[in-house]
């Protein structure tokens, strides 16, 4: 498959996951957290998706377009590891839904941030809430949950959180 | 619209362009052109669709994935200005198809360059050549073509040198 397909895939996967996301919180009450904000494609998506949450943006730096940066508020600067420990303060509830985007093309980097993510995220979320990744993680309170129709399985991660 | 369905809309018409191109050209013989090389998606593309033709490329510098650079002889940097003029002499034969990718964020700057290739390009097509663009592009020996079928009307531009 040319890169051109695999990269329209992944982006098809992404967005499918998400408009699925956005789905099974419909019930559930809570902030939503984007790891990652990178150009704010996924950012903008999920404001168009769910205009009523508030939705905090974590990054190390704001490299978006200008039209998907979020005001100072809800944007998060900093390495995950210093910003996610302090940033519930700021949040003020447990997250409805938590999208991580930290895929990049050095494949040890990207398992490190994984693995970070793994390990700080669990406790901002909120029981039921719904975690999709681009990268597989596994948390003993993490329940997998099947792709939506069409998705391939090794493209995007979606799961539930069932304990914190 | 979100930018990420809007990017997806994107590389979905570029990419049904490309493959709708190809068969155009099924009896046409020449080399094809690659306007833009950017991080080599639509290359890679082209050379999966086109594996026994020619694909010279057009870039001012390379900073493509490096599984999606053209060898040497087949990669023409340069400003467009100075390397289309005295690129026929590598290429050797009138091209049968060109792929103009050269949209960025910078409207004016655009605009420029494809007024450049509108000039530039028409000498090293073949008759009856395809000129698949991500940019409006006219020229007195082009004729427009229908886009396939599901590619938005302003997405893509497809044309066919009727004259030189």
């Amino acid at each position: 498959m040319s890169r051109l397909n695999s990269f329209i895939r992944r982006l098809v996967a992404q967005r499918d996951c998400l408009d699925y996301a956005a789905t099974l919180i419909s019930d559930i009450s809570g902030p939503v957290l984007e790891l990652g904000l990178g150009n704010g494609r996924t950012y903008d998506h999920m404001r168009d998706l769910l205009p009523e949450r508030d939705i905090f943006v974590f990054d190390r730096q704001v490299a978006a377009h200008p039209d998907c940066i979020p005001d100072d508020f809800h944007m998060i600067l900093g390495d995950f590891s210093s910003s996610l420990p302090r940033a519930f303060e700021r949040i003020g509830a447990p997250a409805a839904l938590a999208h991580v985007d930290c895929g990049s093309g050095d494949v040890a980097s990207t398992k490190a941030v994984a693995a970070k993510l793994e390990n700080l995220l669990p406790a901002l979320m909120t029981l039921g809430g719904i975690i999709v990744s681009d990268q597989p993680m596994s948390h003993s309170g993490w329940q997998p949950l099947p792709l939506p129709e069409g998705v391939p399985q090794d493209r995007y991660f979606i799961a539930r959180s069932v304990a914190c």
